[in-house]
């Protein structure tokens, strides 16, 4: 995709959906006139941007304004959570163009998933009509750990069966397309960067509620992966908070009934759907108000979390989403806010924000893709060694 | 000091101290063998590199080796501690070449610590017999909170009387150096990364322990310093340690006598050394066993919270220093590996190192020095989008 001047130029119009003039994007990016001048023709030359209308400036003549050509080229994302695998399909600004679901075969047997997941890539290209040519390549995100360097799934506790599992080569074999392996909270954190919330800040934490929790960090513009692409575990911070967790505890405190026992992650969001039910019955008597606190307990041990990791990180923002945050977001809302504002520990040289994720649902998918317009579109230092 | 390419190369040849021929050369950065030609013509004709004999090969002509000189470039460090202040000049790789200590005034009064830090900042270079021109500038370890982009200290809890203090601007102006600020947890492990215990990974955190205490992480190669320079905070994580807050554990259980009471930083310090003296005293009874049980609680709580953070980061290293480090170091030493690798969170895709750190009790300010080293001499990509 051209090189790291092109990628900082593409970048800086993705950003403003209005357009700028060339004279904008000299200001934005400090590169000269000529350089952002030869820069937007091969842009306009490649499809990647169009001219779009002018801006009147008030003095001197009106400049033409450029846009990113969102249809242009096109990312694919999969999401392989243990409960559902969702696909999608983004456009050059990371808008979702197609999206599919399906459940995870509950077998403990990865090459049946796997076969299944090349099956629904085949089925999401079709169904969206995008051009072949068009796609920069396919994004997976998956739970950890993960081994970024070899693309494999490892073990995840909620993925029976799966031991160091090739997903990566696997698809890219099938799809022969370049193929992206993240953790998913990673993911999570680079679409709501891309794409969600936090657009305008490099500073910030993704708490990402699924059948397992995790932290996607942020740092100065940088995603943190760790030595083996495994940041953002949690346990530690005694914040995991996971669906079968608060379904468990839930029936102990015999506020749920045990046909709620789960026998996979999909059983435990059913009983988590049911326990926040239960929680927001109006005038709902003991069982709610036991309800509500189990929630409310998940949310201060979430919240202790949060804190100690964005005071760490000195990070301005905290966003959360994941699956089954719709189902707690309106009591951890009511909890943590107030958490973050008194911590001792997020120090009062600027205020730290929290919100619920901009992407929704899917954002470990859109994650996915985004790897895929974060590698091929960013400006990567690295690319400028190799010259 | 050159452009990206240039410093890559410098980087590389500091790396290795016997030093790398041109070919290496090209091995190690990717760059061509023509490119790293001009930039070794470059960097020899400024006096940055110099030719060092030669290598056999076993196959053709011995290679020519180059080698940093150390001597063609220097850099400041200053560390303010609370109870100390610490000076340093280091050479090009990373070296003390000279040293120096003065106790912070007691005195609640900036006016008066910075006239000094000032008067011993001539000081130094005059011992040190550096030429001036071959400095490249003065990196300052503060305590935190600071105020990274204004350069300031903001109200650091154990410094009486500093309330958004300009400290980096006072200093350039006194001594018409280029100036840099950073937190002193954030200067250290910047400090273990060029001279340290973690030249050889790109993924560690480094554990201060002083008259406050942090961490400094480095993660993918990048010191993480958050949206405000504040990065590092442990209190929420549980793993505060402070000298005062030991001393004062000691005296409430009867370990120290009342005497002991720190009226400063510097008496706190005094308590520390004792209650360490106590806990090792050879048959040392009661008291001996209090005294170690303190000192290992404390030991505990770190280590938990350095699991925490180093799950959370992906880190292959934690690393321990600072002034009271060496008090503490046995004892730590004892208990906290073996949290480490006992851990259910520091995952099993790859172990994590306990180390003590590679640089000594003046870690803080050659650490101050480094930031000037690394600014000047790493490659900065940002440099790249103003060509």
């Amino acid at each position: 995709m051209g090189d790291f001047n092109e990628s900082v130029v593409l970048d800086a119009i993705r950003r403003v959906p209005e357009g700028l003039s060339r004279v904008e994007l000299a200001e934005a990016t400090g590169l000269s006139a000529q350089t952002v001048s030869n820069i937007c023709r091969r842009l306009l030359d490649h499809g990647l941007a169009r001219e779009t209308g002018k801006k009147s400036t008030g003095s001197g003549k009106p400049r033409t304004l450029l846009q990113v050509s969102p249809e242009a080229r096109y990312a694919l994302g999969v999401h392989l959570d243990p409960a559902v695998i969702t696909y999608v399909v983004l456009d050059l600004l990371g808008r979702v163009v197609t999206h599919l679901r399906t459940p995870t075969p509950r077998v403990a047997d990865p090459d049946e998933t796997l076969a299944g997941i090349s099956a629904s890539v085949r089925r999401l290209v079709t169904e969206s009509g995008v051009p072949r040519d068009r796609i920069l390549g396919l994004g997976i995100a998956a739970p950890g750990p993960v081994d970024m360097a070899a693309g494999l799934v490892v073990d995840p506790p909620e993925l029976e069966g799966w031991r160091r599992v090739p997903l990566r080569d696997y698809l890219a074999a099938e799809t022969g397309l370049p193929v992206l392996l993240d953790k998913d909270v990673i993911a999570a954190a680079i679409a709501e960067r891309w794409a969600g919330a936090a657009t305008d800040t490099g500073n910030f934490l993704f708490f990402y509620l699924g059948t397992g929790s995790g932290m996607g960090l942020v740092v100065e513009d940088t995603v943190l992966r760790g030595v083996s692409g495994n940041a953002g575990e949690v346990g530690g911070l005694g914040a995991a908070c996971t669906t079968r967790a608060m379904v468990d505890e839930a029936m102990q405190l015999g506020v749920l009934g045990h046909e709620f026992t789960p026998a996979g992650p999909r059983d435990a969001e059913r009983g988590l759907v049911e326990l926040s039910r239960i929680a927001e019955a109006p005038g709902g008597g003991d069982d709610s108000a036991k309800a509500g606190d189990i929630i409310d307990r998940w949310a201060v041990r979430v919240g202790r979390g949060v804190c100690a990791a964005a005071t760490l990180v000195d990070a301005e923002m905290i966003v959360f989403g994941g699956p089954i945050w719709p189902h707690l977001q309106e009591r951890f809302l009511r909890i943590i806010p107030d958490m973050v504002a008194r911590s001792p520990f997020v120090k009062k040289i600027h205020p730290t924000a929290v919100t619920s994720t901009g992407v929704g649902e899917d954002v470990g998918a859109v994650g996915a893709a985004c790897l895929v317009l974060d590698q091929t579109l960013s400006a990567q230092p690295r690319s400028l060694l190799l010259r």
